[in-house]
């Protein structure tokens, strides 16, 4: 056996920023030579960012993002870390495999990478592409199949390890580098990942970590990225289990870490020369496993190597599932505004339950300060929605002003008379206006207030309540929204400070104010029997006769599928928001606007 | 050598109408065999529409497609139709074959069957699955491996053709089954194909006909679905060439058409017995031949054997460069319009060209009593600009009427005091407002007016001038749309009608009129300059280094590209418009909104 202290770098990347991304590579490194690790492992595509889309097909992006990795290991031995053993991913360029058909001549690649000794040692690339929700990847890159083994030296002289590299998709799948691994008898197996977060992925995450261990034979050093990317958010969770099930660290969930832990694991088989072995075939394709030894290194690089300094990481402890979604909001927001360099939101606050929990989310995003409110009551605003809206504002420290919409409503209607939901939308785009031009005027990101449950049946405006450039509880359906409120208060009481969001908010029936005595009731079924639908026809995706066999009242199936069919136009055009569910109505469910299928219902025959 | 009366029946269908689209199945092929076909053959995924996008994955999309298949060969056998052999594209399930990694278990299937006596004889699927540009094949298809070869009676006793089927993808890339056609000694290969239109596709739609039907060594019959859906439209352009390259037939180009011909190719050979084969690899897959043999029919099936009643058709001619794009543009919104269920359009109409040549779209498209028109001058809107407007009305008889837009935002100004940019958008979110309560209240589909060099640059105002549910001219760059107003006029004229666009509209400096004496090339290059440098940047994906080699201006170029890039958010809630050019700003382009990627600029060095 042989003792290897590895650091996973849980951080978090920006698409597209090359320059910012080495330097956080060669940060992260310092500090894990500083904690005494011998190998720091970045997470998938690490150097450019993920997922950078059709920046992948763009020849001088590719050509930037293979120049900074050359430089990168350049900068890392310069600095004196050229001893420390980086693999990170980045975005690379297909290296004389046959590429797929259909795929253009110079196809990129999911690349990883190991640095060490301020040279690019060895490339590899994913293996398995994964192209279903919100991944597009046969898009972009031919897969690899290659599984790099490098031999690190480590603890006494002579003694090393085999490290074998696979990315992200390739341990969801069957066969491929995981298979290849142990076949090529490889002690330790390290991943990097962009692994976006949905509600309890992470207990998923630990299973297959768990179960892939085992199948490989070999530790295995999960490393995930961390931070929001426009609807994708990247929770962290980093994870290393040895092949007998043992956890021995795990990263926080949405916050960077360095997860330090000191392994024990087979040492390498001095036997075993380097170079090229064809794998047994496992999963219909040929993989070739490409070993390298690492040179000890002596003089001034040697001197790089680790000291042990610090201890390891603990096993960091799970947030609890409303905790979790809230945390997923708050680094989804923060890192819109922030990546897109804005220094302040504005959001139109109602004195209801959305506007009032976007509003706390934006707060613990970016600070209360950065958050300006506006107050738009309209003739149909009763008391306590402008009372909620100002308490609200009193609790949290918001910037807030009020800005009566009856005179612009009142401007249009003398000229259109509009009447029935013409005249209620004409409220909403009233608000979307004023809005849009404090945000033009004062350079606030507008914050869209929607839930998951309006944005499915289309219960909004089109340029009224949907208007803005980010909608935070988009992916949130309503009665998640209750909870996330309830949880926020509670939370703020037990550590005695002010619950952020009136209680009135919360409590009362919701509405959306455009008619007298109006209530979302009037349009929609009750929110506990709605969501439980949705779930199942958005997410789960069954057809009618697949609801009503779940136990949906049938009458209610037919009018909530119409009413999700018909809003898919809405949909096309609302802001981006982040994902929290296996399925949002972003890039993971892509239905066509013109559209003819009805579900066949209840009463047809079939 | 054997003679054989084939069909295309290049038809619109609609997505997700299989009840409309099996009703045009029969009604086509019973046309078919009243001009004396044999064969009639329809488009890819006709019984469904293409595309279907995520409907692929809903388990009862794929039943009932699979279900009206099984129906719609009963009833051409019910209404006397059992006897012409029927080719057609429909979704179909994977039914054996080994899924693909990363596949839903049970996946869909691009597939082809063939309809014969009452009775689904044989079912394919398409084997090269596109996955670039507006294509997510993977995501949705697991591909098809067998080549079907069906022996169809003709002419005297005895007499029979064989016929191998393939679909679109299968033609484009090299290998597969063309390939397997000519080991497989077919004399006739048809293909269904869902391609959409891009300018100038046609010849090389021709060229690649020709030159597969020399390596597949037999006639191919290309049939193109016809229509629009959503941002796609079909062009139809449907081709039979022989295997020396005779161009025999040709549809028309964005109309429906039952295309006829007369083949004369190589007899079966009645030595080689139905049943599966193993291709000779030719792609790295393994292909099977399946071969079956229809049987001659009798009795009252026998009765429907068609009889030649009237002559071939002839090779239409093609239309101008102009033409082309305009018809492609008339068939998006007319489709978009009546699949949608909308009864009118209504466009806010400026004077100035790019509304001006929308309007006359949706005239041309449902017929100028369908559209209706606002004009909504402000205090910076010139005379002529409302003259020109009312003339375009009076040319084409449009509905027509005036909402000066001052008191609006006389209203907004009161409480909001805006300056500058938020100011002129101000003016264009109220007429924003405007336009969608006229939609609203008397249920026009809204047009927006925006073109391809405004979405690009970003130079149009989110929910002001870029509210809308479709968008006709939104990749269409501003000197074609002068080209398009020209043409459309010449050809009016040419007809000796009232050219309809207000030669003022075309002639004019385009301006926004958002302030005083405003023009566009205050804040764009002249257009000339910039759609160049948007052709190159956004169509053919230049690096910035690659566009000042193309020579255009090196400052000019980091502007415009700086400009692209920003407005990213902008487009991500742009309505849905027809796709032209062979990169739109739809499904073909998908870039991050969160983004710090900056093409590497002339100065600097690298």
């Amino acid at each position: 056996m042989a003792k290897l202290r590895i650091a996973l770098a849980q951080v978090n990347s920006t698409v597209g920023d090359l320059a910012g991304n080495a330097q956080t590579i060669v940060e992260w490194t310092r500090r894990a030579a500083g904690r005494g690790a011998g190998l720091a492992v970045f997470p998938e595509m690490m150097l450019t960012g993920y997922p950078v889309e059709d920046l992948a097909l763009r020849a001088s992006f590719v050509d930037a993002s293979i120049a900074a990795l050359h430089d990168t290991a350049a900068r890392l031995a310069a600095e004196g870390l050229g001893g420390v053993a980086v693999v990170t991913g980045y975005l690379g360029r297909d290296t004389g495999l046959v590429p797929r058909v259909g795929q253009p001549a110079s196809a990129a690649q999911n690349g990883s990478a190991l640095l060490y000794g301020g040279q690019v040692v060895v490339t590899s690339a994913k293996h398995h592409l994964p192209n279903y929700g919100v991944f597009d990847e046969y898009r972009y890159f031919v897969p690899g199949n290659t599984l790099p083994v490098f031999r690190l030296p480590c603890g006494p002289a002579g003694a090393a390890v085999d490290v074998a590299i696979a990315i992200c998709e390739d341990l969801w799948q069957d066969g491929g580098p995981v298979a290849v691994t142990r076949q090529a008898g490889a002690g330790l197996l390290v991943v990097p990942n962009a692994s976006p977060y949905e509600r309890g992925k992470d207990a998923a995450r630990l299973e297959l970590c768990v179960n892939r261990a085992a199948e490989a034979g070999a530790t295995l050093a999960y490393v995930n990225l961390m931070g929001g990317q426009d609807e994708l958010v990247f929770d962290g969770d980093s994870v290393i289990v040895t092949a007998s099930g043992e956890l021995l660290a795990r990263g926080p969930q949405f916050a960077e870490a360095l997860v330090v832990a000191d392994l024990e694991v087979p040492a390498a088989d001095p036997g075993v020369p380097p170079g090229d072995t064809p794998a047994d075939p496992c999963d219909g394709t040929q993989m070739t496993i490409h070993r390298v030894v690492l040179p000890p290194l002596s003089g001034p690089e040697r001197a790089a190597q680790p000291q042990s300094t610090e201890g390891t990481s603990p096993v960091w402890p799970r947030l609890s599932p409303p905790a979790e979604v809230y945390a997923a909001l708050v680094t989804g927001v923060r890192d819109y505004v922030e990546k897109n360099g804005f220094g302040s939101v504005i959001v139109a606050l109602s004195g209801g339950i959305d506007s009032a929990l976007t509003a706390t989310i934006a707060a613990d995003s970016i600070g209360p300060e950065r958050v300006h409110v506006v107050l738009m009551p309209s003739r149909y605003s009763s008391a306590h929605s402008v009372g909620d809206a100002e308490d609200l504002v009193k609790r949290q420290g918001l910037h807030a002003r009020t800005v009566p919409i009856q005179p612009m409503v009142d401007a249009f209607q003398a000229e259109l008379g509009l009447h029935g939901l013409a005249a209620e939308n004409l409220q909403a785009r009233a608000r979307g206006v004023i809005l849009m031009g404090l945000s033009n005027a004062e350079g606030h990101l507008a914050l869209t207030t929607g839930n998951k449950s309006e944005v499915a049946t289309g219960y909004s405006t089109l340029y009224g309540d949907s208007a803005g450039g980010f909608a935070p509880i988009k992916d949130v359906p309503k009665t998640l929204v209750w909870d996330l409120a309830r949880w926020r208060n509670a939370e703020a009481a037990g550590r005695g400070q002010t619950p952020p969001i009136p209680e009135n908010s919360i409590t009362k029936p919701p509405s959306a104010e455009l008619a007298p005595g109006q209530l979302d009731t009037d349009s929609l079924p009750d929110y506990q029997v709605l969501d439980a639908i949705l779930d199942d026809y958005v997410v789960k995706d069954l057809g009618v006769a697949g609801l009503v066999a779940a136990g949906h009242d049938p009458a209610l199936v037919d009018r909530v599928v119409a009413m999700v069919d018909r809003a898919e136009y809405k949909r096309r055009q609302y802001p981006p928001g982040p994902k929290i569910t296996p399925r949002n109505f972003g890039r993971d469910r892509r239905l066509p606007i013109t559209n003819r299928w009805r579900e066949p219902g209840r009463s047809q025959s079939r």
